[in-house]
């Protein structure tokens, strides 16, 4: 049993506990497992890679919030969303997730896991271990197989970060079902239920909002998603607040996503039943909006995840560090909440205990930083400052 | 004579006109100097890479405003100035400037140098090849020239962008001059009159605010600069507008930087004396200002410059492209001042005439990006998406 490991420089093993990070520290791992994280002067006798002076070790980073399989460009969209076009304009006249459905009918199942995987090698250059990613841009139940099948493809990939697939059941309605609303509805939940039963996914997903689907929806097709034994996710409140937040606790979801909008009863009902609340600050940058509430939401004593968002139209990045440098600046988070929401919250909103923090037994998820402090993650580089990132102790980035 | 490039992407030549750009174009090069770049039909016989489809080509990107030769982190400010401290008060307790200064001080001329070379090679690989690079951490005469020769060194490598050495003669009284400030003013005239004689940079700028230096004190630094042969550029209206407009018109300087606060007479005279305007929205952002009046600016048919300012404090990053991204939503930048301020009006401002656009003669200073479309370059990535990158026909980044 080979032993490697790190030591020499400082060490971070939770975002959620001061006391766990050493400025002269150690993490070695075998196996893909952790099996010390501590001082370095108490560290066992390993093959170690000293540190270099002023660098830092953490866990990896969890984006517990991506489109990342789509295909095609939007650019055009960006464009006139920064010259104050509106979203829901852009997506009525045939933008937005419709553009996205189109490159993705028009894509062969090799395109679709070509660009995802090149999308995760350049997450993990920034220092990302584990990446949600979401379907939903087939639309049609066909084309959410296929886009289905290249995740799960890529999610098989140990040279990329860990995946985990959620279906987006409910994410717009197709061109072709406009008329048949209700069984559209009828037919993603029944989809829904059958990716369960085959384990084709983890969690399953819904866009409820004024201009996408109502509380009635997401609950017959979220319902069934449950039923067959996945996790849930929702998007709610980023335009409007139709009272998704107590549909997440009547579910019992692991998060619920964006809440720009959301009232007192939403915030208390999801604290009520612990649901995760996963913020997207590089989409409400993107789309100039007022950020969430989050000292309402601190107040209430939800737990804060941030994700990136990664999707071609609202959020076209590929950097959850990015997101942190926007959500401490433009969302107000701590130092502690954006760095512990990008780990070991967004870990726990996957149900993924193994990952997220440095401890005896977790798995070997951690990246080498050429930065001397977790604060420094935090400002806006734009570039990757990761220099050695491992998943289950094997290198994705750096010798 | 090889005569190599790239044929079969989308081709843009310059970002100052819109005929200059085709979806099937081509680039040549030979011993460093542009041969032809026009429709790939026309293409000379040449050594060429096919481009992928949905690839672009561009001229590298110029980075016209950083304080890039910095050691050490001021991390610890950052999450201060994320809870909302002031920057004078940061810098009135000894962080600030005068940090860094003090690392600069304890760092050797080959800690500098290496600092300085591993942050180009990050520029280089976000599509930046050529960056202004200015002192202004020494402080102290001797730490000034100590930070301006390791810039040099490093302006000698042909691995990293083109370096354009500017000495930032006042930057802030050092603790030293503190009782001295006439005479420490004095001494950094004639510091300025020697580098320019030495010619030791290419460019002298002073920080002109409130609580910086003034009119009188600038315009005497810069006056010596400048009738050594100095190139001028300045630092005004970062915090109060003090009148450096008019100075910089006066001294008929390449470029003032900031303005976030600047009037009416302040423009008109700028605009009268064709002095650039060099925007930073990434240190706006860090500092939570509102954006400078760029319809104003605009409507004064003054011409932008959009540049990262990296440096320690104010905009810790390295990264051009995203200093566009918050452009275009913070300040309202169109795609086009926004793709020309980071190119060929950067270019200029620096005096350089044979970068910044692609054509015959030009440097073949490119970039190829895995981006179907410029507009696709203004997105928030937070990561590169530059595959190849070139400096005068030498591979930077890439085969």
């Amino acid at each position: 049993m080979k032993l490697q490991g790190f030591r020499g420089g400082r060490v971070v093993a939770s975002f959620a506990d001061p006391a766990a990070a050493w400025d002269d520290g150690a993490v070695a791992w075998a196996e893909g497992r952790i099996v010390y994280v501590g001082p370095a002067a108490n560290a066992p006798d390993a093959e170690y890679t000293e540190c270099a002076a002023g660098t830092l070790v953490t866990p990896g980073l969890v984006d517990a919030h991506t489109h990342a399989a789509w295909v095609g460009s939007r650019h055009d969209e960006f464009v006139r969303k920064m010259r104050g076009d509106d979203y829901r304009e852009i997506a009525a006249s045939g933008g937005g997730i419709k553009a996205s459905a189109r490159a993705i009918a028009a894509a062969s199942e090799e395109e679709i896991c070509a660009a995802l995987a090149a999308r995760l090698r350049r997450m993990a250059a920034l220092g990302v271990t584990t990446v949600e990613v979401k379907s939903g841009y087939g639309l049609e139940p066909d084309q959410e197989r296929k886009q289905l099948a290249a995740i799960a493809k890529v999610a098989s990939y140990t040279d990329v970060p860990r995946v985990v697939v959620t279906f987006l059941a409910l994410h717009a309605v197709p061109v072709a079902w406009a008329d048949r609303r209700a069984e559209y509805v009828a037919t993603m939940a029944a989809l829904a239920a059958k990716v369960g039963r085959n384990k084709q996914a983890n969690f399953a997903d819904a866009y409820l909002d004024a201009n996408a689907f109502s509380i009635d929806e997401g609950r017959a097709v979220l319902g069934a998603a449950k039923g067959a034994g996945l996790g849930i996710r929702m998007h709610i409140g980023q335009f409007q607040d139709i009272g998704g937040a107590k549909l997440a606790a009547e579910l019992g979801a692991a998060s619920v996503e964006h809440v720009e909008q959301l009232d007192d009863a939403g915030r208390r009902a999801l604290a009520e039943a612990g649901v995760r609340v996963v913020l997207l600050p590089t989409a409400s940058f993107v789309l100039n909006q007022a950020p969430p509430d989050v000292s309402a939401l601190r107040a209430a004593g939800l737990r804060l995840v941030v994700a990136s968002d990664a999707n071609p139209g609202t959020a076209p990045t590929e950097s959850l560090p990015l997101a942190l440098a926007l959500g401490v600046r433009l969302y107000g988070l701590t130092a502690t909440e954006a760095l512990a929401g990008a780990t070991v919250e967004a870990a726990a909103s996957l149900a993924l205990g193994d990952t997220g923090t440095l401890h005896v037994g977790a798995r070997a998820d951690l990246v080498l930083w050429d930065l001397p402090h977790e604060y420094a993650l935090l400002q806006p580089w734009g570039t990757s400052r990761a220099v050695r990132v491992f998943r289950d102790g094997q290198p994705l980035v750096g010798a």
